[in-house]
């Protein structure tokens, strides 16, 4: 999986614009009802890392999620990133 | 509950060696064999925090877990933040 380009990230992050590009990382922050509910996506969100063994960094404050995505081996963003930012939007939107 | 003191603080932390005072929170990082280790830990102090209704900010980057304890309400660090970190601190040597 190679990093993808400056120019493949600004066209990448057209199909997820809820995702801001923090240089080597893109980064959404969801907010819920409460705490309760943020854990529950969470716990989603994990289910599916551990399938896609791809995983996010998970910031959690009490309602606010934030996911961070990067691919390590690479040392930068690469199209599973993008992939996997697609799948979270897709999670929030389905129960 | 009230903003503790500096020299309180220091006292407190004594208690919680493995936690380090950032300032107006403390914090400790624990790592765990994988992923789905750290994140059932972090299910557990999630049910602890629900409980305790004191919720630690959470870091989850793979297989480890960065909890950061505050107290909003009273803009830095409080007794129930340290009686959090001690929990979690309990809570790892138990299953």
């Amino acid at each position: 999986m190679s990093k993808l380009t400056t120019r493949q990230i600004d066209a990448a992050i057209k199909d997820a614009p809820e995702w801001t590009n923090t240089g080597e990382a893109i980064q959404r922050t969801i907010q819920f009802p409460d705490f309760a509910a943020a854990m529950a996506f969470v716990n989603r969100i994990a289910a599916a890392a551990e399938q896609a063994q791809h995983h996010p960094d998970i910031l959690i404050r009490y309602n606010k999620v934030t996911f961070t995505l990067s691919t390590h081996d690479a040392a930068g963003l690469t199209k599973r990133d993008f992939d996997f930012a697609r799948r979270i939007d897709a999670m929030l939107t389905t129960k």
